[in-house]
């Protein structure tokens, strides 16, 4: 009997969905491969936080920016209830069921499109934020926090509007690009005539870690990224920098916002300086990824070292201009993947870093740093940033929470 | 000591390549992983043909087209022996090394780019071939072989000439797509004044088996693709469909031709038709990708069958129209690879699949048969050919062979 042959919708209610999906998953053959070891894993979709940011990052990224197509309230609520019921249950492991087309026979559209049958559940998280646009849409200008506006125009900026702002976002990380790509076609899908895709991104390789557990991984400027971020390990680090506090509207209290620069990296240019230029521009050395005061990756920078030529880590350099002390305190947790889209019909290789962080407020915190960093930092003579966006990130669902916009939509 | 301060080139030299390799590896602490176990290892490069084509087809690919920027015999045919000694190394796990700039010091631009360092092999092959309109810009023009043309137009193409064609291709397969980026990255850039990047595309999953030993993986139609594919098990049917036999000139006799279609899949109507319809145009069940006319996957899908509306497998199903039976005993090693390139500007995903072909000659065997499909198959419907290339697929290098162009250089 074909799985397409069969509706699990029945099996699945809105409150205890957790039991009702194990017993999904156990009446049908599909277990919920929790147990199945690394890389197969199933990352919960409910809890305090939505998953998919302290989360350990995965391989794979498939990003997609939405705009809605009407101005509907309670059209936008019903498609965040489906979202949540087909995201808890691909986030297990399991397809999807679309609510409103499961197919009884084959003579229905299948409820799930089906690549990801017989692939495990590959730590997929889906991470869902609202961007600033959608307020005025929707008819509730009033509920914008402040910081979510999108961000200034940055010195050097060549920003492509087709790569840049939606209304909605939807982050699908997961060990398995095709577990990745199938959760966001079928959150796609599920929008049709609420949402239609502005832009999406691949990426196919993290570039930050974000737990103390993970190796660093490294960018296509071969440095190791991310040993200097935030880690999962750190919750007051968390609390102090990521998590919307007091200060935020009720429906984001606990959330956060998602900063997301898609930026070029002229790889070409880059290789043809010398390892001790390119060490100098990042301010650590490119083999063990320490600073270039010290000797272990993890030795803490020393700033204000100097050497017969003046600072040891350059005035210009990335870690300095990119550090807390040069920014007021201020910490990013970045979550950033690799890209390779095709050519640039000049002759090069379209690829990049596809950065995204998460902060507690755009407008104070990301915008200052990425303007100093745009002015002045060595790095940048090598990038051109091509999209940008920010959404606003709520927090996770408890149990019985249909959807994470509730309060928003009222 | 960072690995960069390091040449080692003196290691290496042209005869007796393998055992420099391994010496290199020991050396240095780099390691030839082909003892870590599946997804890590180590394919050899040399061989009677090249790796990539029968090779269990890996995880994640990265194709490069690239055009001649002169048409200086000798500065093509000493790239070649350049790439020939990257590709080599990167194969076995190792940094390129780059024959011109190696750095002794850190004020020397890296020999390798770097962002591999620390990954294994993951079972990278690197695939070369040329393209039909190398031969004229060359000088070279009576030696194309006849069946090297760019393929001809069919019903339905919406050809981008920006990803068509080319001069020179390099596929890079891995199971680690970090590793095949990389290796396509460092021999664009050893190509710098003598190629430049026409197209590049990614594949994020693969959509064939090509070796008994593999499950069959799923397309983003849903079903499982590769079923009934030519299989590296099957030496005498790859004989017959496969390698460039007598009928060949000397330097391709027993190497093979590559068709590339990109083909756009229009997943959003797919999605709407139902499971009954998805199952008549393909031909096969979807939940267990067994023929019309059977139970089993690798049941053979008898077309002579008939029911009460006819024929159990349609007349317009795709298994039919590109069965062997239907096309003068013709079969093709598919390799292709799913993908999604951002969205289209219209509100949906750029997605479909990177079909990939080795073939004995394609324009008796493959171009009959894609005709056959653009005109009748119901398939044709949902799909998009954006783009087409055509590469002639030299054999492989025995040991001592500096490049696999000296005979057609020459
Ligand atoms: C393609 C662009 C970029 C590249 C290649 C890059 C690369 C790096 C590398 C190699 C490090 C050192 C290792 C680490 O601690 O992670 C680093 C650190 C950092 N980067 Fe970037 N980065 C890029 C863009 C950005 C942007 C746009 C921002 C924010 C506006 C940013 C913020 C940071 C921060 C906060 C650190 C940690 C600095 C510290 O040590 O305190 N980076 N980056
Ligand atoms: C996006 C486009 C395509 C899709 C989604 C697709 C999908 C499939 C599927 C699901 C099968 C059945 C399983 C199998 O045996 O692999 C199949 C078989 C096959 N396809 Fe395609 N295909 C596509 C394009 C093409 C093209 C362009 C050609 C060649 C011109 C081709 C040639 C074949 C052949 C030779 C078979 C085996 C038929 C047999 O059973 O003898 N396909 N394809």
């Amino acid at each position: 009997m074909s799985p397409w042959q069969v509706s699990r919708r029945r099996l699945f209610g809105l409150a205890g969905a957790g039991a009702a999906l194990a017993g999904a998953g156990a009446a049908t053959g599909y277990g919920l491969s929790a147990a199945a070891g690394p890389g197969t894993g199933v990352i919960a979709f409910r809890g305090e936080r939505q998953a998919g940011i302290v989360t350990p990052a995965q391989d794979r990224m498939h990003f997609v920016a939405l705009d809605l197509t009407g101005t509907d309230r309670g059209a936008v609520g019903d498609l965040l209830r489906r979202w949540t019921l087909a995201a808890e249950r691909m986030t297990a492991g399991l397809e999807t069921a679309d609510g409103d087309a499961v197919p009884a026979n084959r003579y229905v559209a299948p409820a799930d499109t089906g690549e990801a049958l017989g692939l495990s559940a590959a730590s997929l998280t889906l991470t869902f934020g609202v961007g600033p646009a959608l307020f005025d849409k929707l008819g509730i200008t009033d509920r914008r926090p402040a910081p979510l506006a999108e961000l200034p125009r940055f010195q050097g900026d060549r920003l492509d509007p087709a790569r840049s702002g939606g209304d909605l976002c939807i982050q699908a990380c997961a060990d398995d690009p095709q577990v990745a790509v199938h959760a966001v076609r079928n959150l796609v899908r599920e929008g049709f005539g609420v949402t239609e895709v502005r832009w999406s991104q691949l990426g196919f390789g993290r570039t930050a870690s974000t737990s103390t557990a993970q190796a660093t991984p490294r960018n296509l400027f071969g440095f190791k990224d991310g040993t200097n971020n935030l880690k999962a390990e750190e919750p007051e680090l968390l609390d102090e920098h990521v998590w919307v506090g007091a200060e935020g509207p009720d429906w984001l209290r606990g959330g956060t916002y998602l900063v997301a620069r898609r930026i070029r990296m002229h790889i070409e240019t880059w290789d043809r300086s010398n390892l001790d230029e390119q060490q100098q521009i990042i301010g650590r050395d490119k083999g063990e990824g320490a600073p270039l005061t010290g000797t272990g990756e993890f030795d803490p920078a020393d700033l204000s070292a100097t050497g017969p030529d003046g600072p040891v880590i350059a005035d210009d350099s990335h870690v300095r201009l990119a550090s807390a002390q040069e920014n007021g305190g201020v910490r990013l947790l970045r979550r950033g993947y690799n890209f390779v889209d095709g050519s640039d019909g000049r002759g090069h290789l379209d690829a990049g870093l596809f950065f995204v962080a998460f902060v507690r407020d755009p407008q104070s915190r990301f915008v200052p740093m990425q303007r100093t960093l745009a002015r002045s930092d060595a790095l940048s003579e090598y990038l051109e940033h091509t999209g940008s966006a920010v959404f606003a990130v709520p927090p996770g669902l408890a149990d019985g929470d249909d959807h994470w916009g509730r309060a928003l939509l009222a």
